[in-house]
């Protein structure tokens, strides 16, 4: 019988391996470094190590343990192929492959991270199968479930949210090598930016001024004080995603939008700013969509991943293992 | 045994009704009025008793046809309902109740109308599962196919790309009432409305200042010949649709965009520039998304609407009818 799995979110600075019953309820989580030297090759032979090491401190059995969902912060492809990974220093890297062959009783799952913690989100808060997640993190991440499973789409490319092009007029180049990238404004990097520019621009005064180094986090505060200069970034960078958002619903009309990462800790005031916006500009039939915040932090990841193996039935019946 | 099955396009002006075999092929095909006085509520029965006629004049019986397949101009919910329909007069209609009480042997599926094309043209094309059609008439309306379906989204409203919000600064209002609609600037409309301000605002020469009327076509022709003006006018609302279409693939990154609808007569130089564009915003991964121009022309409503009833293999076998 199988009683456990493993969620394991592969970042660029750790690992973190989570182990849970069938129900999905987290039993255990740890840390492992990410070892990028030499592109990476250490990453999945430490997994490999780590995941077996707990199984037989533990006393779990192979045959009871129904598989291991994987994240990582890149496209996935078919057959759990990871289409280049530059923050692990990975080429195109065939993951499920290489794991299943470590380690031949255990099935194997991938998915991007971003798509992972929606999964895992979606899971947890269990009230929706459709929904669009977005990260606002150093980055704008982004995951799409539809029918309770995570959309990859033709390329890998479904839910990178953070290039939708919202700004053809943009002189500054995004990440990815675009202008004009919703990235550019909406993640903690663009709150930043703006913010900046418009400190520079103006001789309007601002607690913004005195803070040692500005942040996304001292923006946000500084607002929550009413901070006009403030204020007036959060809604700038809250219009540029809420209008991302009502394009998202022209082509899924999800149930309800879930905003997560470190950008999200401001709460409440963040998302009602968000959801304004969006109703400003979405079609009529999607202005009721759902605004949540999400709700399992760092864990997402290894939630949503355990969920990509404990969702298929088959790699939970007695015969597969 | 099944042998058939109906495919019904509700327009505003005409009802098309084809009748098809169980493999998809189109047998026979007819048009009738859409009887739109007292809101509407004789467009049903009509249908109803077209398509009784049609089964006794040719002796088909009952318990030989799969199924209606039935498309409307508006937003439809689960279950069949469609939510409000201007075009006909409807308020919140059960189209698939009202048909299967009037018809108790024939199940019923309903879909909005650019869903339905969008089906008709996966399935004609028979290349990909996963597309993305836009429509480009009087309006521009959309299709998200996922898996070979239509995606209905949470409120009927997925693949209402004509309302995708492009321009936050416009002043002038959509049909929808919003502002900066794609439809503003990608339909015909749009595109007759971006050359009259043109030829309002420049003093340049034009063949389209001698046109007696102005219209999408006689724009998409004077851009043929090389009319510089008109050209200008094409490659704004291609540079408008291919962003907008970089927005699509970052949520579900389809495999093919098709493009259908009056404007798309433009043949391979409407889509080579709308894809110019689209390759100038889309997410890296996203850039080598096929564009096809539809092929089904005006058939393309039946021929998704009786997809519908065909994809269903309980509604083909033998015991239900």
């Amino acid at each position: 019988m199988k009683t456990g799995a493993f969620g394991i979110d592969i970042g660029g600075t750790t690992v973190k391996i989570g182990y849970f019953d069938t129900a999905g309820t987290l039993l255990d989580k740890w840390e492992i470094p990410t070892r990028k030297e030499q592109n990476g090759e250490w990453i999945l032979p430490d997994i490999r190590d780590a995941v077996c090491a707990y199984m037989k401190e533990h006393n779990i059995p192979v045959e009871t343990v129904a598989g291991i969902g994987l994240d990582v912060p890149g496209a996935v492809l078919e057959g759990g192929i990871v289409n280049r990974c530059a923050n692990l220093g990975w080429g195109v890297t065939p993951v499920k492959k290489i794991m299943e062959t470590m380690l031949p009783r255990l099935p194997v799952r991938v998915a991007n991270d971003a798509n992972a913690a929606a999964l895992g989100e979606m899971k947890h808060s269990d009230a929706y199968q459709n929904i669009v997640m977005v990260t606002l993190g150093t980055g704008v991440g982004g995951g799409v479930i539809l029918n309770g499973e995570i959309w990859t789409g033709a390329f890998g490319a479904a839910g990178e949210l953070g290039h939708i092009p919202v700004n053809p007029e943009e002189t500054e180049c995004c990440a990815c090598g675009k202008k004009g990238c919703l990235e550019q404004y909406a993640s903690a990097t663009g709150i930043v930016r703006i913010a900046g520019k418009r400190l520079e621009s103006s001789g309007e005064d601002s607690v913004l001024r005195k803070v040692p180094k500005l942040t996304a986090k001292s923006v946000m505060e500084a607002a929550k004080q009413g901070d006009a200069l403030a204020v007036s970034v959060v809604e700038t960078a809250c219009d540029i995603l809420g209008r991302a958002l009502a394009s998202v619903a022209c082509v899924v009309d999800p149930d309800a939008f879930v905003i997560g990462g470190g950008v999200s800790k401001a709460g409440p005031m963040l998302t009602d700013c968000i959801q304004k916006y969006y109703v400003k500009y979405a079609f009529h039939a999607s202005r009721n969509t759902v605004f949540k915040l999400a709700e399992l932090g760092n864990d997402a990841g290894i939630c949503g991943a355990v969920q990509m193996i404990l969702s298929e039935k088959e790699l939970l019946s007695t015969d597969c293992g």
